[in-house]
């Protein structure tokens, strides 16, 4: 838990027996109503859950955009967010990234045996702040406890649900030779704040996750008009990981200037250190497009001018030779393919 | 895993190199590719989901049903099913019990490192089967890997939705005194299928869990005409629990006979034995609708005639006396109350 206080949080009468998660909090009966009664339903505010029914009917679209992402990240509290915010942010950004609105979420928990409740408390309530934030509507949910040793704590599984205005078509498909790419922002923020705790690094200014909903970003560059071809958040696996999968996808080539890469210099550092690179490393709150070159500056400006895109800037473009192949000019002039990676850099980073 | 074979198995090509689940399947890079290309898309078939975004996009409709579930049953073989088929059916059954029309689920796995591929294929196929049998698509996707010890094998999240027709309203709100209780079969199968199992108990007959996908029986139902009021699928808390929550969300009482109720004769022997109440113990493929009583005749009807309805009874009434309060009329003539539990009788059964 690193440095965080969850002394500070108040825990309403009726759980007060309950200093911790047991496993009758999960057994659909008194325990798991109270939870849900005095715990989620408070902690969620103004985006709270009919608590009623199994199942929530609210209003759709003629196309609706769905996805689901698991958050299991070790520490649960980090600096700059914990793994509630991440778990409302980083669907968010999922349905973000094919133009949608983002409107519902789901949230289903799987608590460990013993997790204070001081700490779901503190992590219900980051959930609640995230979602009226974003104004995204927590709908349904549901939660399971699993005995001591079969979890860690906290993992949180949510699926949003977003609608499609009419005209709007972002998918990997669309991408074509002579897009430009652009990142919205520093990248690497996220796992490297992450690996700081973990290894009990300390630099001169702490590294924070960037964690952050990217839907209204996404929204600035639809009413500017920019045609974009494709979006992607780049979480697990890092930018490399979303360059190669569009390249992939769409059978083009991407070539990326190194030096353009915008990188924090503790987050640099801390990424030498551990021999890692960032370019690999997971981000929470960033973006990158592809546009049709004639867009690029539009966007560009667009980006600049929103507070979640203030440092983006133009990294590559795509081209027609070496489809499905990412590669880098390096500093020196020579070029390097950037692959995906085997495995995973970073275990357990979202 | 109790006496399931999962030898007969047959692991893909590309996936030979790892028998069991790593780190790196939940990585994000290639071993994340390869267990989505080679294991899920096969497995989850006709029903599968495109792999090259995050999030999908699917035909809406004005009224959207939303529901999630997280399954972390044990043992995940047992008798008449396994964790994937339930995981399945039970998010089905969560959507028709608004009496929507379930198309779309997401499906989100939390692997334990070491997990036998050849199991999580099994699982994995059972959950495109029951997919498919349902009419209903996978839509997309989550998969991460916990470390040792921080899981059980595999936990699933689905989350289901569905789309919910003009002029149909569903609900506990609708409950009023009046009302006949309608139970659709047998009940306590499921959780007595897992009990016998963990604790090693034999009958003459195996219990099998009822798991089975409800939609179809609710749509024959408004097909019918029948003004149904509310639905409950009496999972985690069994019957007991559902005819509570329906008696305080409604302001209603409810007088249940307890002669009526519909037991299997091996899953009565269970309970006795075990010193559990049928009443509370968990069914995956059973109903409870509150209907008009002017309408019970054809919903019993209804449900009679089909397969999953056969053992259909009208087990009691929604009264205006003590509202909020379940009671049974026992054998003898006396009365009891049927409260809801504290916590859990049974951990773990969904």
């Amino acid at each position: 838990m690193s440095d965080v206080t969850i002394d500070g949080w108040s825990c309403p009468l009726p759980l007060r027996d309950h200093p911790n998660v047991v496993m009758g909090h999960g057994g659909g009966g008194k325990l798991s109503a109270e939870l849900v009664e005095h715990l989620f339903v408070p902690a969620f505010g103004a985006s709270s859950p009919d608590a009623s029914s199994d199942a929530a009917v609210v209003a759709g679209g003629d196309r609706i955009v769905v996805s689901t992402d698991t958050f299991v990240v070790r520490p649960r509290f980090f600096p700059g967010g914990n793994i509630g915010e991440l778990a409302v942010n980083g669907t968010i950004n999922d349905v973000a990234m094919r133009g949608a609105r983002p409107l519902y979420l789901s949230v289903a928990f799987i608590l460990e045996e013993g997790l204070p409740m001081s700490e779901l408390g503190l992590i219900a309530e980051s959930m609640g702040a995230a979602a009226e934030g974003a104004g995204v509507r927590i709908v349904t949910g549901d939660t399971k406890v699993v005995d001591r040793g079969h979890g860690d704590g906290v993992y949180i599984n949510t699926t949003g649900i977003g609608v499609l205005d009419e005209g709007v078509d972002i998918g990997p498909d669309r991408v074509e030779a002579g897009d430009a790419v652009i990142v919205s922002g520093t990248i690497g923020d996220h796992g490297m704040a992450i690996m700081s705790v973990r290894e009990g690094l300390e630099f001169e200014a702490a590294i924070e996750s960037d964690t952050a909903p990217l839907h209204g970003l996404v929204a600035a560059l639809l009413d500017a008009g920019v045609d974009v071809h494709a979006l992607r958040d780049p979480t697990r696996g890092g930018l490399a990981s979303s360059l190669n999968e569009i390249a992939v996808t769409a059978g083009v080539g991407v070539v990326v200037e190194e030096l353009a890469l915008p990188v924090e210099r503790a987050v640099q550092s801390a990424c030498e250190m551990l021999g890692l690179d960032p370019f690999y490393v997971a981000n929470e709150g960033k973006l990158v497009a592809f546009v049709p070159a004639d867009h690029a500056g539009v966007a560009l400006g667009v980006m600049r001018s929103h507070p979640l895109g203030a440092n983006a800037v133009i990294i590559g473009e795509c081209v027609p030779n070496h489809p499905g192949m990412v590669v880098a000019r390096t500093a020196i002039g020579s070029t390097r393919v950037v692959d995906t990676q085997i495995g995973e850099q970073l275990p357990r980073i979202c």
